[in-house]
């Protein structure tokens, strides 16, 4: 399993959890408690609740690509570990556009620094992507797992598509955001397949 | 011990371990430091104190059900992990509606929401639940540990219940939160029973 | 190594070392950054600094014997599981009563009250070792480490009597919180050395 | 791959981890969202955005090299986990001289005082490289991936010259903790080459 290698994986990914496991929960401290206690109070934090569960889907679906595409990973050298820590630093600005975003009722340049961050973000991915096939070699199972990598072809060009819109529709760059995250929520079975190539292969 | 599957569990524990140590620490961040230093100070505390109890004791006995279901759990596919991010994100409104009640000294729609929330957990655990079972089938180790899972079904009714109560007393509507928590702390030993069985049928 | 047991103790480690760290590192948000930029400002933060100081020693010192202890330990069943959680909520209290005793300069109620916090964790360290002992039995691992538990002893004692003492004098009890920190700093080489015997009698 | 030794450095890893977690992404809260929605309120922002870059790359310097180190350990007692506990006790410093440093924009004091605690850190790494080298023996694969440890031996110094210079000229000040951090971020493949040799060695 463990063939060579410099490092191991494990830190890394325990590592990464961490720092995403906070990002998605300390953006529900934007949710701060409201002093009244009638439905208006609860009315007024709809934008806050509603960026915050679009923020939660979207650190969801890193988490999840980033264990799959671990999962297809077995040893790491410096630039993944460092390329690793640049995706990170993106989404660690998650929290701060969502409130920004929540808490002016999705004003035209929080959302497009939202679109800013999530580009960032995406073309991090792609980095981190590159350098472990760079790693493993192309024949290795990230790369196959990957093949035409539609969605992340997709989902940045979506990107700078909202980033504009944002100042003609808030409701156009908001489709746009919400468009991508329900794209990756569909199911990738793309590395689960190859994988179980890999198994069935043994 | 780990047969085949797309993938291990070890990571979506350790999230989910991250997420629910997260939820259960911020919490306290609510318990502001008074300016004063008197017994009041301390009085005007309590609700808030009292909520904080009732979502760490709610929380950890999540995080208690999590660790032995998982225990069970030996693969898990994509489905499973976005079931299990859905019941995060359920949890991770915990701390919002515990500042809220606590802060609003256990108003109605407070009350209410906190319902509405643990609620949503549990029907979000059950689904979890659900597609570990579809994944193991029903002869699997959480299917036959699970059994009739009777706290399971009284648990969202008691929440159902306590909803519209917190309009009428909100006596009645603590009494029922406080009867569910109450519920789950007795230990549960159906699963540890069937994992003895399994052992023992080694 | 791991003969038997309900369940192995992975999780229980993971989830307290993410709620102990998360419990040492809010503390410091408590730090608040001045507004001014003299050393005036820096001077104002002093008991507040120290405040953290103690506590950040004493949350090390139950990780540190916590990490002994499950070192020892190698199967939990739920008695264990719910002790442990006992003694996280204690120390979850740890920020709380910091924060007052550092904002307050170490008042006499917030002195007193954080030895009620540490007793309490005190006594739930205990009553968790004594979960462990029952399972493994009197000539488990943990129970020979143990052995007298001296410092163990004394430490709630000391409590004890640092409660009272802040309504006397600040001083007298911030000595005996400082003593007892003192004390457990000291190399701990009970179980180091019960599981070297271990290790060399194989 | 595990001969003898005291405990497994599990524990001591993961809660390091958990900790640099916290403490990198806590430093994000600072970040706080404008009322405002024009590009004046983001310029604003300016100052302590660069502040929680240049302490999100020194903390990840310090996660990458605490990594490569405990890589290349084993085994660890009871001098390594509270030297490692010391190390963390400074760096939890970091997220609160950040938030000094970008909210004062810049000025002498909060910049002398992150040179404080960077250097403190520094020296609590060295001393924790100290007591594993003890600990393996000046032939142990920390003592030979160290070498000469120039970068080591240099950091320090700088800091030493940057604190000073904080109060003569910020941009000096800051130019050379830019410069350090640059410094650290060139891959270093000491550890690696050493790791690299012992494996060819086999």
């Amino acid at each position: 399993m463990h063939r060579g290698g410099l490092m191991g994986k494990g830190r890394l990914e325990a590592f990464s959890d961490g720092v995403l496991a906070i990002i998605i929960t300390i953006m529900v401290l934007e949710l701060k408690a409201p002093h009244d206690t009638d439905l208006h109070a609860l009315r007024e934090l709809v934008p806050v609740f509603a960026s915050y569960i679009l923020s939660f889907v979207n650190v969801g679906i890193y988490w999840n690509n980033h264990h799959h595409m671990f999962h297809a990973t077995h040893r790491v050298n410096a630039a993944v570990l460092w390329a690793n820590l640049h995706l990170l630093f993106w989404l660690s600005l998650v929290p701060f556009v969502t409130a920004w975003m929540g808490e002016t009722n999705f004003a035209s340049l929080p959302m497009a620094t939202y679109g800013v961050v999530l580009l960032m973000a995406a073309i991090a991915y792609y980095i981190l992507q590159s350098r472990i096939i760079r790693e493993q070699g192309e024949d290795g199972l990230v790369a196959r797992a990957v093949g035409s990598d539609l969605k992340g072809k997709i989902s940045p060009i979506m990107y700078v598509l909202a980033i504009p819109s944002a100042f003609v529709s808030r409701w156009l760059s908001g489709a746009l955001y919400v468009a991508v995250a329900l794209m990756w929520l569909l199911p990738d079975r793309r590395i689960e397949r190859a994988l179980a190539e890999e198994q069935s292969g043994h």
